[in-house]
């Protein structure tokens, strides 16, 4: 073990700093919780102003501590706080927890008091976890440094779970839900703020625990995306399950975690995209958080883009349809039987219509027709998971139709998932101990299931060189200080990269006669110059323009607009195109995130990009596959692929286009290129650029 | 108490047909449980092959009884139980229960077998639950009356929610996951396949009973809509709140319900608009549906399109975020206190940031400081609804921030609701108990909030009369027969309505020379016959014909195009318009659906409508207001609303044509009414129908 996980989670000796006399506060905790777990180590509570705290004895400094403890607790408000670290870290103390907050999110202040704390873990080798930790908490080793109220409780179960969370409310949240479930931790960590040890370096650390089989994540910010990435990865590569929940989904939800840890949250699909690109698992309900692992351990993740399928067996067809619903919802398909499964089940006197799901309701709620039917359905090629509902019978018989699934269970075959439609706790443990997936409600069934089908191994292809390594590279600053280059030089540099586009003369603006175009009439006329983000918006684009006459009268309009809508700026120069037809405009995008790095956005074009938010997001770059993926997942493409008897569009240029454009991964000085539209033209035709946007820092 | 209700809830005496002597069984339950709950009445098993049932004596026909039972419960097979019905009605037995499946779903078979029990019915005057039913249970007069294995229990607590089903093994799950959260029934119902009385019917019979505070449904199909909208109308009048849960979302679970009862469910949003438009609030989670009834009682519904606002104190930032996050998915506002309320929760001494939540961390989880807060919040004028969100200390130490939400909610003010992080069922049924609001899963507390905010009125509007009620006026039937006329009778019908049509003029498509039009080129030319859905398909329209060589050259193509595309038919003529210059294309429909009658649905135009399914329904007629209500829930409409400097449609001419179009209601003759595209033009000009379908019977 290293002496870091060490003193994180199996210190010999802990300091609770500010620990108080008052049971009934927070800063009561810690001391008592340790205590009643039964911590075998050295517990020295630091308390300036008593020498005894809940009956033991105290020590009035950090300096009169007869040995210098491994972790301290520190328990004092910021400012405080700050010098407890200082005095730690000079003493040789290898980590320090922080519960204070007035840090990331108190402004000017807590941004000097982070400031402050790095510089005290530069100088002194000491790591930081927090502030804002409600703490880190081995079950095994009985270390239980929280003050999370929900920890208040002797004889904790031990299980296989590592939890990490941005939310210190969210640990106890965690481990008393998981109980109740017979889902059990090996430790949990309340990361706070981040300002040294940050979530994904803690799980890293914890990797090759041989007691941990899987990771729970409570997420509130991506901040430090690229340490969740390397823990994703070496998750993967031990086979470790890694189950994700993540808050922000809507506006409302990310400008509370701003007011309320001073992460600034992203986009929420961006943390789908990278999340699933490490193999990560994302669920969307608190419980199929808790109750999802042992599913995750048993499915595993996809090497190809194959979508599975799931069969279902049941005693109750209405019960059994609240989980379809859900399911069918995010998209999985319920698979019937096929006409070789029907036959088995036949053979076996189960009388059950063929139709999307195996209802026993005709056979009798019976162990033997349950067993047989899962018995049939688990070794049934046409299914990836068997989810089995049990309808009123699970809650006083389990004999009946949940001991089957417990004993299917242990034959091997394919995975199983089991929810029960009435309140059956029992049963649930049962399943739970037996390690069978089971589920509260149909919600987090569904939720669950879909993760768990739809997780793939991480790609290797995006993982983050140096180059692009967003943090390390300074993207933030890059990104200030990126360059809008006009769109004649965003067309050279989308042509380095193999895009075809538009046929573009730029002509002076002041010019008098029109002079010979290389293409036809009508054309298209706009401003291009540096800088501009919206020509549009500045009245800077003119269509159909038909004849000489008419480009003299359109640059002229050009000119005068840009003028009266961009005071100061006198427009040089404007650019030129013919007319492209088209069967439909795309928007592909590119753009250095800041915090999860490259990526590649693929939108239906037009207004509906953003009225429909219809759009695929992946980390950069991606290979064929995973372009037509995003392709496919755009639902306005469907009008572009034959759509009632529309023309094909030439959706294999699109891809090759969105291949191109995302090797931009591979040049750290573009910050963001995107064309809108790209048009994409009859089968065969291809696909071409007619307008570009590019930020660079070169 | 009518005798049919007594019948059905307190019968004196009970026949249990076919109850077996093996407990073990499904048909050995019945008589068990009844004796269980210690029901007062008489009970008689009918068992023709024994003397003797789980100990007690048996009767071996229903005519071997002493008397006349008010109730059989009758448990065997489809074909038995019939001849038992039969028996029953003749006897004079009041309600007869069937558990037997084989009807509905069963094909002709099962048809036959339905028109045989509704023959019985209606010769003898007996009534029928089910078939397929699970039973129906008063938990105060101890009538027990199912063979759901959830209630083999005894002193099931009794309460005043009154449960209806569709499925049968949902009253157990309902029941046991009730008690679980001290959530108690007075009587549950599984109404199976309603081939006499119906969900709705039951639901109506209990509302004059004053131990009944509010009504869950559990549905499945919208087959007896109309009693369904007596019933809750009958409800609001009492002032009883309906809370509903739905299957069929999804295609998937829409197939299971057909073959899993033989219902025909039709498009979820149909189902969303009818319960809406009948004041019931519908929820789509499971745990939403048994803990969201107190929140309705305390929730008023609106009687106005007045969008309502939620305020939320916590001691949890992040616990709070994982019930905002799907609240705000739900369209739901979380709104920041106002600077008075922040100037009252300052001079209270509560340390609290100006945002979206009033979080206490800073305070500390005292009980001064939540009561102090909620006192607050409960009654600022800027909330119409407080969440309170409880972290860890609510699982052992609840007197800190629980107990305050039940001192505050005594004390009147704005409704409150609980959601608490950590596992803490004593907790959640002292809320409960209280009558607090409170939920288990931070998706089923925003699930309901939502469903109760979201609650209107119902709308008298839409009362169904004879003339429109679907079943009455034989609807299917109705539709089946109905006739798709002509383009140019359909601008008629419309013009009538006081639509706005193009200018259309009739040609013979086989005239050779172009006539004078009586409105300028470019013009519209289109195949016009009756019977003709999909103009377009058959290559019957011709847009942009300039002149009249052109004109006459588009009458031969099209002639051609439907002659070859549609064997048989020959075109005798072609409808001309002028081309209509359009800022926005909408779809606005009206239809006669056989379960839920009149109906008006506004969808974005062209393409998108489908692939977005970008749609509102009301039942129809509609007023201005909700006409206007519509026409926001179309998000493509945004396009014709501003949009980033495009020019604003006419929207209120798009309301005026919806009010028009959706008075069809009024006139049984339509069925069907769809003008796709209604052409939006600049604000002031109005809108104009330029192509429209028309089925009618008369």
């Amino acid at each position: 073990m290293t002496s870091l996980r060490q003193a994180l989670f199996a210190p010999q000796s802990i300091a609770i700093v500010g620990q108080s006399d008052d049971a009934g506060k927070t800063t009561g905790r810690p001391l008592r919780y340790l205590r009643q777990a039964g911590f075998a180590g050295r517990l020295y509570p630091v308390n300036p102003a008593r020498t005894t705290v809940l009956g033991e004895g105290a020590w009035r400094s950090l300096a009169a501590l007869p040995e210098i403890p491994e972790h301290a607790y520190i328990l004092t408000p910021a400012d405080i706080a700050i010098e407890a670290v200082e005095q730690c870290g000079v003493m040789g103390v290898k980590v320090a927890t922080l519960l204070a907050d007035g840090f990331t999110e108190a402004g000017e202040l807590g941004a000097s008091r982070v400031d402050r704390l790095r510089s005290i873990a530069a100088r002194t080798g000491i790591r930081i976890v927090g502030p804002s930790s409600l703490g880190i908490i081995d079950l095994r080793s009985k270390a239980l440094i929280t003050a999370n109220a929900a920890f208040d409780e002797a004889n904790l179960p031990v299980g296989g779970i590592f939890a990490a969370s941005h939310s210190g409310s969210m640990i106890g949240a965690l481990l008393s839900r998981g109980k109740a479930r017979g889902i059990a931790f090996a430790g949990l960590v309340s990361v706070g703020n981040e300002v040294d040890l940050s979530l994904g370096e803690i799980c890293e650390l914890m990797l090759d625990d041989s007691g941990i089989d899987g990771y729970l994540l409570f997420l509130e910010t991506m901040r430090n995306a690229q340490a969740l990435r390397r823990f994703a990865l070496g998750a993967a590569a031990y086979g470790k399950p890694v189950l994700a929940y993540k808050l922000g989904r809507s506006e409302a939800a990310r400008e509370l975690a701003v007011t309320h840890t001073g992460a600034l949250a992203g986009e929420d699909d961006v943390a789908s995209a990278f999340l699933a690109d490490c193999g990560i698992a994302r669920v969307y309900t608190l419980d199929a958080l808790i109750e999802g692992l042992p599913l995750l351990a048993r499915v595993p993740a996809a090497q190809s883009r194959r979508s599975r399928s799931v069969g279902v067996v049941t005693t109750t067809g209405g019960g059994a349809a609240t989980a379809v619903d859900p399911l069918a919802a995010r998209g999985i398909a319920i698979e019937a039987a096929s006409a070789a499964t029907l036959a088995r089940l036949d053979a076996a006197g189960l009388a059950v219509k063929p139709a999307r799901l195996v209802d026993l309701t005709l056979a009798g709620t019976r162990y033997d027709a349950m067993k047989a039917a899962l018995d049939i359905l688990s070794t049934a090629p046409e299914f990836d998971l068997v989810l089995c509902v049990v309808g009123s019978s699970a809650r006083f018989y389990p004999d009946l139709a949940v001991r089957p699934i417990i004993d299917c269970a242990r034959s091997g075959g394919k995975p199983l998932a089991a929810y029960l439609t009435p309140e059956a706790p029992d049963a649930l443990c049962a399943l739970a101990r037996a390690g069978v997936p089971s589920f509260r409600t149909p919600e987090a069934c569904a939720d669950a299931i879909a993760a768990a089908l739809r997780r793939r191994v991480p790609s290797l292809l995006s993982a983050c060189g140096e180059a692009t390594s967003p943090r390390k590279a300074g993207a933030v600053d890059r990104v200030r200080n990126a360059r809008l280059v006009d769109e004649m030089e965003a067309y050279n540099l989308l042509k380095e990269l193999g895009i075809i586009c538009a046929p573009s003369i730029a002509l002076d603006a002041g010019l008098t006669t029109a002079p010979d175009l290389p293409f036809a009439y009508p054309v298209v006329v706009k401003a291009l110059a540096t800088g501009i983000a919206h020509k549009s918006d500045l009245g800077g684009v003119v269509l159909g323009v038909s004849d000489a006459q008419a480009l003299l009268t359109a640059i002229g309009r050009i000119r005068q607009s840009v003028g009266e809508r961009q005071p100061g700026m006198t427009l040089d120069r404007v650019l030129v195109q013919p007319m492209v037809p088209s069967l439909g405009e795309v928007l592909v995008g590119y753009r250095l995130d800041a915090d999860v790095g490259p990526l590649i956005v693929v939108a239906a074009g037009g207004i509906f990009t953003e009225i429909y938010r219809d759009r695929s997001l992946r980390l950069a770059p991606v290979d064929r596959d995973a372009a037509c993926e995003m392709i496919d997942e755009v639902r306005g493409m469907v009008a572009l692929t034959g759509y009632r008897g529309r023309p094909r569009g030439d959706v294999d240029a699109l891809a090759a286009a969105i291949v191109k454009i995302s090797r931009l991964a591979g040049d750290p000085s573009v910050i963001e290129a995107e064309i809108n539209p790209l048009i994409v033209r009859p089968l065969g035709q291809g696909v071409v650029a007619v307008d570009a946007l590019v930020r660079v820092v070169r």
